[in-house]
């Protein structure tokens, strides 16, 4: 690939607004600042309209929704959309309970998102594929991903990201295939909260028709940096992995992404 | 000791359904993942029934409660009582205010635990014994910590474990003792909210016969792996050892554990 | 300098009460255990009478706001007040939207803050001088700021730190410059929320007459201990910073204090 976008995310360290959950919200902090983003992790209803406004990416995560959260989110996706800053849906467990369904329902149905980030549990659930997923996580299944990301790109008229072992990227007709990334994400909690975070990043400083490249390689470069990550690291160093991810995000040159990266388009 | 769950835990990965707090919530999902539980975090009044449903135990830490917390601690618990799968609680501080002491005891009262996990301080105080705790830490007290065991067990009929230099843990007639440990475990927050999590994860793979044998090896292992990644380390590499413990956890064999274990049954 | 709190700081292990974000609770709770104080992080509403009356300082923090969390900040605030322990304002992001300056306004008129630690985006909007802050991050500006911090000083009857490449202590009328630190700093999450809560450490073992004394040491000490974890790493090991820190605040000693800062007053 030819890298266009992480030089710009360095230099203009766009403001990325963090709906986000208490597990993830310290790792996606700091992984954002590594990447070269500013965060700001807020569900204040009270500043859901200000927020967006000094923000250049949304990036909305229901994995613990406590209090006013809901309305918090509908209340910043709609002022992101009026203002129209790019949004990311990251529908944490969305298959698992009945209140995710209904939560991930009422956010589709009010807000208009760039971009839906999920394991392949979470997108089979929003595709209506059958799917055996495992709580928050990716469980098993043997859908076509690349089908289930076109089903979610055309139904919700976004780009659908479904990680994973392989990467599918889908803006509805064209697919984009990562082969980058290490066994030891999944080992570490909120490496995919952390990754729709990063999406957020990569399209604050994208055009609209950039959107599809700006989140290949967001999702691109943050499979390198864990894949650089887990060259030096054994299968069980889940601790180590979760330090040097950081490191690594920081490091990354756009001469890293050219380097390593293993797209395929279908 | 002979290992008998920690293989069987690494081959079911089973859900373990954490109410936790803000301070406990990533380290805790950390360690789970690590010691090869799927971890699922989630306080949702509102999806208090169906995950406990998906999940083969429930850990309930009282550490930070906000909003409808407490409500959904009851809910969780009432349910996972109802289906039969194991519930920890981790009364963080019961003793430092009244509130904390009104929650632990609608908790008692509503739910029933299989194991109660916490310091000395906190068990001291649901044994209705003298001792000076401090905050959420054991602080300072001069009672026999396996009576205090033996009695929190009786009362509540369920496994009490104290955490500490040496862990005592009774099911009311048979009392260990684990001698295994590092002086860096009080040195990081949360060590004892994951080791609540952990007992949950070994839980989770027993049969009620085997539950008071599946504690005793939950609790070695943690504390031996605690102990291996202190080996390499200063008494200040507070920061190390939070890493090391994650990464210690992650490649713990049964082997490990036959090899380091000292237990002592009284 | 010639340090004087820290050693009884590690001696007294004094308890810090901490009202803090999702994002800052565990990374705060990690930094004061490893300084020597004991945190206890709590913001429930229920135990706001109890716990500032448990604890020998206690630290607000404004950065994420849920439930019924300003009622908890200003009934522990008025507690402390009452009871004559120190109490230290973080106004994370105060600039950015019309809530935080609303909520910091709601703070400043019901409680008396022995010290106040920001940014200079954040002590620049107290000061009610004009300066471009960038969501909760500093920005730029070229306000005098020596004088912002006594300006926000004076207006409160408070200590102003404002912290960055120079820290900017005043009390009103002594101004106090600390040169220690790295640019690693901003490149972690919570590392301001971090130095506020050490701040609070240090008022907990310092009598009135030497809280200027105490914070001049306690801003010394964290900028010093990351000035020597910084030491042997690049300027993109963000993840390794994260935990050189905590190593660092730990087997900081007195004569490391003594030896590295770079103090001046005007």
């Amino acid at each position: 690939m030819q890298s266009k976008f992480l030089s710009r995310l360095r230099e203009r360290n766009p403001l990325v607004h963090n709906i986000t959950n208490i597990v993830a919200a310290n790792f996606s902090a700091n992984g954002l600042l590594a990447i070269g983003a500013s965060p700001i992790m807020s569900a204040n209803l009270e500043e859901m309209v200000e927020v967006p406004k000094i923000s250049q990416a949304l990036v909305i995560n229901i994995g613990t929704l406590l209090g006013k959260e809901i309305d918090a989110m509908v209340l910043a996706g709609k002022t992101a959309n009026e203002i129209g800053i790019p949004v990311v849906l990251d529908p944490v467990g969305v298959g698992a309970t009945t209140f995710r369904q209904q939560t991930v329902s009422a956010l589709l149905n009010q807000v208009k998102f760039t971009a839906i980030r999920g394991n392949a549990g979470e997108l089979a659930y929003l595709a209506n594929v059958q799917w055996a997923a495992k709580g928050v996580d990716a469980g098993n299944g043997k859908a076509n991903l690349g089908e289930i990301a076109h089903k979610v790109a055309r139904q919700y008229g976004c780009i659908a990201i479904i990680s994973g072992e392989t990467d599918f990227i889908s803006d509805g007709s064209r697919l984009a295939k990562l082969q980058n990334g290490t066994p030891l994400f999944p080992k570490i909690t909120a490496s995919g909260c952390l990754l729709s975070a990063i999406c957020g990043a990569f399209l604050a400083v994208a055009e609209p028709q950039d959107y599809f490249a700006a989140l290949i390689e967001g999702c691109s470069a943050y499979a390198i940096a864990g894949e650089i990550a887990a060259e030096p690291l054994s299968a069980t160093q889940n601790g180590q992995f979760f330090v040097g991810l950081l490191d690594q995000l920081a490091c990354l040159s756009p001469e890293h992404l050219n380097q390593y990266a293993r797209i395929s388009y279908e």
